[in-house]
């Protein structure tokens, strides 16, 4: 058995005159009565809270007695003793766990399939993370992030996305949302007063950047990706996009739109920020590099691992032009310290060791299969429907038929347990957007995708 | 031997006449010249990335081998193909990880001492927690934080620091610094202006409050903590401070003046943030419990694990008056998404299992001995000279005479491989300051102590 030295707040008054033990017996009896000692919750050992109040043993054993006696303590023979359960119902007892919903068919898009988390890589990475990092690496870290795992990043986006990133211009971060944040309060710094953002498109981002006290003008999107033109009619001095695989539509920007987009961040003096969150999972076109390779002083990049690993991690990057590197540091540093130092250096180990592109390639053929499938039951249950988006990524589009009732069929969808999206909330105006459905299939069974479909049929003929 | 499926990004134009092999030697050598693929960088095999390219095999061999005779790429028998070190001079090469300058003597204060981290323990609650974690916990966590681990956290800060919790009333994040930020910006919403803050006080968190376009109005700290009289002559809506230990100079707020704080909050209908940075070590005085025990509707709790771990976790938390609770959670949203998941679940464990408490109590001797070493030291070399805040924390505050050259003495140490820290950088006016010195015990060995005491009395006396 362990000795149980668990710590444990307790105040006595050595000068109230009210004896010791009578002193301890009223505020165990209190903690627990208020809830603050929890069910269940260990007691240290006599010794031990002897030694921390500075009275000796039978005291503290006297005390522990009487509440034992009361049924406020449990205590089995040889093992330690623990507040009794029945007797903690006070005012901070805990909530429970709320419960999830889970869906039959779940086409919730922009995620990976949980399962397929690489448990053991991790495990094994974060086993030679911690025995082999020095002490040092236990101290706050850079606030752009641990050098190493800048490196192994910018060589790996250098290889495989066709960036141009260099080490010391990495901020890794949070995740997408707070690299977002980051340059946000950046840019808001410097009198940026708008930043330009897809239409449609995130609607989360759009309300995260507005909550910095920024505009963001909607731009809208064809097949070609954003309408440039478009762009250049507003004051923006930012623009927000997903080059590689627009969300939500999945269209590809065209080389034509990604010359005339660097054409307006050279003319204007204004920057890009490129959100290539899912670009690994390509699956039947020619690849797409990262618009930030053409231009790295016009573009800031921001990736994550929370489609290629979990979200769970929350660990993504920045790379920055030069002259928002410093200030980008500067901002991390001031909101955060900086990220986890262990998970980074995980993630630089499995992308050293060429883990992270052995199980992006293993993923991407699971992600195929799904998406063919999907894209199969759709087309035999939907024929005269336009998908889009489907060449990469985790999810497509699917158009209704005009006037369809997007909302209607997705509540009654959900009411099936089948989870898909309207795609119209991702407009600026809804209510003048298409009717479409989002659907993601990174986190649905390839064998019961159509089944899936069917039973999304059935409430599509049912609701029209 | 490994199968190298590593990714490359790689582009092909089949509608330029020009032949495979030509456009993917150009490709790759260009990649290579430019620093793209970094030396060392592997190259998937042959069959994998005709695979990509959906070209022969043949077309690849012959392209690697022209580009092996130029010495761009090497090959060992039976190993992968890599890209040769001295081809890459490109612009993007890494910099040098930059060397972290160390001394002898190191009294660098707010920190723990790294070698004491418990790596067994927390990769043993990591090996737990990947196993056990069932696949929904790798979605996006609550913003607030996992469940189970602010059920857990609630429990230990009840227990051990009298603190009147509840889970839903936590928010986990990354850390101290990222705790206040959530609060500055969720009241400068509310039309907060001022925070006071002590004086002297943490001079970081006072800049990091301004970022948010809240002033910081100082309030005088003496030997009973906060002077409670000159708060109630401000109009701030808030105030910072560090009750258990006086940051920097240790002294503990009296019952006294917490009942006129929070009488102050009652009546102003103001917010206390308490900073419980490391309450933990406490070695010879009665315990002081939490502030926010008392009056869990005025005060906002921060804490963190940088002293008993490590500040490389990043990981703290905030425990919130209602009223703030969920907006707190909102901001936290917006700002990146929650905090890590895995390090929340491995920290609840150890929580769960006693773990920290045994730490604590064990890593609490080895700084009190510190402690010890190092008050004895000084009171045998300044006899004369006031030490403050030495019954807790990781750190001291000894006074130097009046008139003496504190700026002098902190570099003259530092060119004797000592570091020690100025006291008046602390303080709104340095220059109207008492000279001290701030001396960290944390991460100093116990047996230098004495030498690094005596080289000190060396340092003071030549400068004198």
């Amino acid at each position: 058995m362990k000795r149980t030295t668990s710590e444990l707040f307790l105040r006595v008054e050595r000068q109230s005159g009210a004896p010791l033990r009578l002193q301890i017996e009223r505020e165990l009896r209190s903690a627990i009565q208020s809830g603050r000692l929890a069910a269940g919750a260990l007691l240290p050992s006599t010794r031990a809270l002897a030694g921390d109040l500075a009275v000796s043993r039978g005291v503290i054993v006297e005390a522990y007695e009487q509440l034992l006696a009361e049924g406020y303590l449990l205590s089995a023979r040889g093992s330690a003793t623990r507040v009794a359960a029945r007797r903690t119902e006070g005012s901070l007892a805990s909530p429970a766990n709320p419960v999830v919903q889970s869906f039959r068919f779940d086409f919730r898009p922009g995620l990976p399939d949980f399962s397929l988390f690489p448990r053991r890589l991790w495990m094994s990475a974060m086993r030679r993370v911690l025995g082999r990092a020095p002490d040092l690496a236990l101290d706050y870290p850079d606030s752009r992030g641990v050098h190493q795992a800048r490196v192994a990043l910018a060589a790996y986006l250098n290889r495989v996305r066709a960036a141009a990133a260099q080490a010391d211009r990495i901020v890794l971060c949070n995740g997408t949302t707070q690299g977002i944040a980051l340059l946000c309060r950046v840019l808001r710094e410097r009198g940026v007063r708008k930043i330009a953002v897809e239409d449609p498109g995130h609607a989360d981002q759009c309300t995260d950047i507005r909550s910095f006290g920024l505009e963001t003008p909607r731009i809208p999107v064809d097949d070609d990706g954003i309408v440039v033109d478009r762009l250049q009619r507003t004051d923006a001095r930012a623009v927000l996009v997903t080059p590689a695989h627009q969300y939500p539509t999945g269209s590809v920007l065209t080389s034509e739109r990604r010359a005339a987009l660097l054409d307006w961040a050279e003319r204007r003096d204004t920057l890009i920020v490129e959100d290539d969150y899912d670009a690994e999972y390509r699956y039947d076109r020619e690849p797409i590099g990262a618009l930030q390779g053409l231009c790295p002083d016009r573009v800031a990049y921001v990736g994550t691992t929370s489609k290629t690993l979990s979200p769970a991690l929350r660990l993504g990057w920045l790379v920055l032009p030069h002259s928002l590197a410093e200030d980008v540091a500067a901002v991390k540093l001031q909101s955060d310290r900086g990220s986890g130092v262990f998970e980074q250096l995980a993630y630089a180990e499995l992308l050293e060791r060429g883990d992270i592109d052995r199980h992006v390639r293993r993923t991407r053929l699971i992600y195929r299969s799904r998406r063919d499938a999907l894209v199969g039951a759709l087309r035999e249950r939907f024929p005269k429907q336009r998908i889009h988006g489907v060449a990469a990524g985790l999810h497509l589009l699917m158009d209704l038929r005009p006037g369809s009732d997007e909302k209607g069929i997705v509540d009654a969808a959900a009411s099936r347990s089948i989870r898909v999206y309207g795609g119209s909330s991702y407009y600026a105006r809804p209510a003048a957007a298409p009717p479409s459905l989002l659907l993601g299939y990174g986190g649905i069974a390839e064998e019961i995708i159509d089944a899936g479909v069917s039973e999304l049929e059935k409430v599509i003929l049912g609701a029209s």
